[in-house]
């Protein structure tokens, strides 16, 4: 199966960064793991879990969930205590928000920086808030921070990046005001165990924890403009509601905005039709061509169907179509754990490693 | 196990009036001819369904789809081809749109009043849209009527009669302008077969055909006046999102509305509490004594544990909360083939019965 | 709602025993709270906990799964620790098995009967393994006991529940002497949390910890006969591969006979319609009137249809035909939390009641 | 996208033949399409479908279910009648069995080889019950066909390709006597729409029509000798039970076995481990590296976890053990849509061209 050499897709610019997974053994950081098997930029050297799981092998601590094979560099790699350590350039952070508030700044601290999924410090004003195709200026943040000094970049909720993404290209052309979002969450977003089957079979449940508060706050930091103290949030209202549903993977969101000028569908259509990657040209080897899509599908965008367009990477939009009550009205859809998640963070390091703000850190 | 002679829910003050079903094979047919089991009031005499089905047991042309056995009375019962006969008082109508269009005119101008739930003639103007905690007063329509004719009473599309009951406390209280609502609608909202597994499981489809159309239009009419001229439509805007999600029974509707004036959500939750039926005192068999409820479950309300309450008959509603778009936000349950469809034309019945409008027929 | 009156099934031959259930947040005693509600014969008057719920209200410490209302006289009780009280006559154990092998122990030498769900004690030759309609006189294994102490008398594991009630009219025609099953079970087999989502969304898991062994050794102790030392095995083999489904409740069994005589298929049907249970004319509130019952679909017995029959009590069977390797092929089903748990502990109390073996314990 | 042009997967040893598609637009149709997309040795060039779909474009005539786009080649290809024409060299069939019976004789009869997944004539004496890796020898038969005329190859049903193939290498090494074999059924297994989501949803049904005679027949050809008249029969003994489970793709198979010398799991164990496959060396592009595999999760194997073993050809096989009442049991699963019909039927194409049964038909 896939190595975790390099793999060949065309020669890569740089030496390989060392990378570390804290929170490998989770469900984030097993499709961590997934992804960056033979990246061609990251070679992973270290996972680390709970002390639980410390001095086991990988393959003997997970309860492995990918429908592919683990991979066998990983199977034998040893769990190990999380600890900054001199063998790592970076840390890529999968863990729950308890544990990662307290390590995240430990690795930072410790000049190691952390590209981080976790929620816990995605609001602080040290820290972008990095979807590249959508804010890629937040990076230069960094270039406040002292000198030696890790750092930590966040990528937003799953269902905060899937907005954001569908929102980009229209933000392009005329502000928003206000937002109306009803999310449809597959289970995958509450980690494993998570959902017990019990409440979900058969069953949506109206309420996920916290996960409104973020939908609402997030995107506001993301659109927000750097500023000397921070990042000055966008001007914009969103209401969210989020609902569990029984699906496995992908994240589908009923939204409705209010523009500041009319925008009619068509003109939406062809303006989400006519957005570029501002990544083009990067070879970034995890970026999508396109990270919003048209669904081509008109019952569409599905989970099942079109949560895996472009390797998960990009988020699909359907069904634009005047809003009555507000202006306009759409469907967006977004794989929570690829683009939501784990690919998010691997586009962030990439992105990041592009930039020249994550090197190698031997003399 | 249930008999079709009349419950023992305390005396009845009528004799019990001859009933047919049209469509009594489908899947609101079979939900009537559960429902109308031992009915106190309504005795069903004939089971009308296509002419596939015409000549066989009912038994036998039924694939019968409750989990509770089908009535032995009904079993024996011959299905037969839909004609208007002396034998009913009135028929209920479990027709398909398509079917209903013409066959509830036939029964009407015969001179039999029709019971319905099918879409075809919701929008008449001769036709009272009727859920009759919310708008008894429109059944007085059907004094302008000719003599001697029959008439067609319609009870809303399942999530509507689900948003109308929601609102119906809060509309007392305060007039609404604008409505958001976003709905995840179980299976059984589309009829035997319906949707194929293949497309639903494990996944959500974020259309249902003409669904929308009907959220955004028939609660205008079930908040309108009684005009001279039909229905004058209530002045508030409706956007409606609907979504199709691996659920068996039970419609969840994510609402935010903006009031004429401030209502806060602890006025909001009491005004509810509050709420009594227009209905109380009449002895309907099937009216809830409560049809709007607070949901007890904070977690709550979800199709699989709140969907029955009172028998399926009542609405629940949950999270009320404030909107930062809009004013509130809430999240309500309709058991959508009960209360939104058989159990809805039932009680309409009842209520007409109760009013006069339906009565023996014979000399 | 339900109140904890008894319910006026007929004049109740005895004053009601008062009772605590052991294990009463969890899946099993919330369903044994639901369905003692208003039972006739025995009143709960404690409900028991581990220490992390000890001194909640009943209402406060459980996730209720129930779809309809926490009964209102089950929310204000309190929850104790569990430890033996002269408040109880007998107590229900609903405890996992790691628990119970402890509990049930201190409670039965405190002089307190322990009707008993768990596995814990299944095996053990002071226990009879109860299922009334089977082997009723397993229950006079009690008189053998010292005089003052108290017992334990367990149900067995829900998959053997159902395979021993579809086998006893057979059993009772023929003998056995190799049995192949293979089981479809519910998520709430497994309790609350129980199965995490992920693990069963569009899956199924071919393993189940324990139950195979269960479900080959337990249908021995129940056809077995009583002897000096405890129960001789009945001498048949059975051999079992069971599956996790994702049903919510409602185990499927597929099994294949081996008789020592011929059996056709007519007259397995005949035998097990004619089947008549043994328990009829003692009056127990909770006992079906056919605990066996051949399902009239021919595409049955499937969970959602039929695992209610008879409020969950009764077995179903169906698809009688023969078997190419072995004799006899059919499909069974049972109701895993109510004939298989909940259920079938309150019926052997029921039983063990009438027989006076469970009595008020004050003077 | 995937484009019509071979893929580079090694130089192809043959000029790539021309194909046609019998039900193109069906379930497995659709699999086909995507299967054969970039086929290094076979290019569709007619896609037929039926009266209805004939004339559309395939884009416009198929309800698409696959998670990956519809490849643009085929998108934009006419939907024709099935007819038999120059310009295929073979042609597949998905249709389904009635279809199958009256067609496939039609093409045969014109000359054109007919790959079929259709049940329609598997059991004809001049029709080779094909898996290669199982009986390769069989297609000796199409030697005996009248020179010029087509031919017709079928693949065994979706659960007897599973059995063979789990069996082929135990079968090697011992004859076996007798089979149980209960099976867990994917709902793709029943094409589109096949099963409605109200029968399926929560659920599981104990009978899929004809599959239970599929599954005791077809084995027996698959591992019987060639005769002069046709195929005889293997010695065996096979007793099917299926299931329709709420699964997406997968079916999962929990099997016993009587071998006619003792067999131990450790045996069975490494005879499956050291099975080799018989086309090793043919460069057939689809031919999985390893037909038959030891699922390396002890929880294993499970539909969505496994179902895709080397692309969803390999049969996955888990948990031997011991069968107190027969000798051996264990659990296999195998794509059904893959290795048990689409990419089956594709192998077989792929061994014939191989073997030269099928090439170009000009001259």
């Amino acid at each position: 199966m896939a190595e975790n050499a390099p793999r060949p897709r065309g020669a890569s610019p740089f030496p390989p960064l060392r990378v570390g997974i804290l929170g490998a053994t989770g469900a984030v950081g097993q499709k961590m793991v997934k992804l960056l098997s033979g990246h061609p930029w990251f070679r992973v050297v270290r996972l680390m879990g709970s002390a639980r799981s410390a001095g086991l092998r990988y393959g003997d601590a997970v309860r492995w969930l990918e429908p592919t094979p683990l991979p066998s560099w990983a199977r034998d790699l040893p769990v190990e205590e999380a600890a900054p350590s001199e063998e790592c350039d970076f840390v890529f952070s999968a863990l729950e928000s308890g544990a990662a508030r307290e390590l995240e700044g430990v690795f930072s601290w410790a000049g190691i920086p952390v590209i981080s999924n976790a929620g816990a410090h995605r609001l602080l004003p040290s820290v972008p808030l990095l979807v590249p195709e959508v804010n890629p200026d937040h990076a230069d943040r960094l270039g406040d921070l002292p000198e030696g000094r890790g750092f930590i970049v966040a990528n937003p909720n799953c269902s905060t990046t899937g907005l954001v993404l569908a929102l980009k290209p229209l933000l392009d052309e005329c502000p928003v005001e206000r937002i109306m979002v009803t999310t449809l969450q597959a289970v995958s977003g509450a980690g494993y165990p998570g959902v017990p089957s019990m409440d979900i079979l058969g069953n949506t449940i109206p309420t996920i924890p916290g996960e409104e508060e973020k939908l609402e706050e997030e995107p506001l930091k993301v659109f927000g403009e750097m500023a000397e103290e921070g990042f000055r949030p966008a001007r914009m209202t969103i209401s969210a509601q989020t609902n569990r549903v029984p699906v496995l993977d992908g994240h589908l969101l009923s939204v409705s905005l209010e523009f500041s000028r009319p925008m009619t569908p068509a003109r939406a259509n062809s303006v989400i039709e006519g957005f570029r990657s501002p990544l083009e040209g990067l070879g970034l080897p995890s970026a999508p061509s396109r990270p919003v899509i048209l669904c081509p599908d008109p019952d569409g965008p599905q989970p099942r169907l079109h949560s895996n367009a472009c390797g998960g990477m990009s988020v699909s939009v359907g069904r634009l179509r005047p809003c009555p009550v507000l202006d306009l009205r759409f469907v967006a859809l977004v794989h929570n754990t690829v683009r939501g998640a784990a690919g998010g963070a691997i586009l962030n390091a990439e992105f990041l490693r592009a930039r020249g703000w994550l090197r190698e850190r031997r003399a």
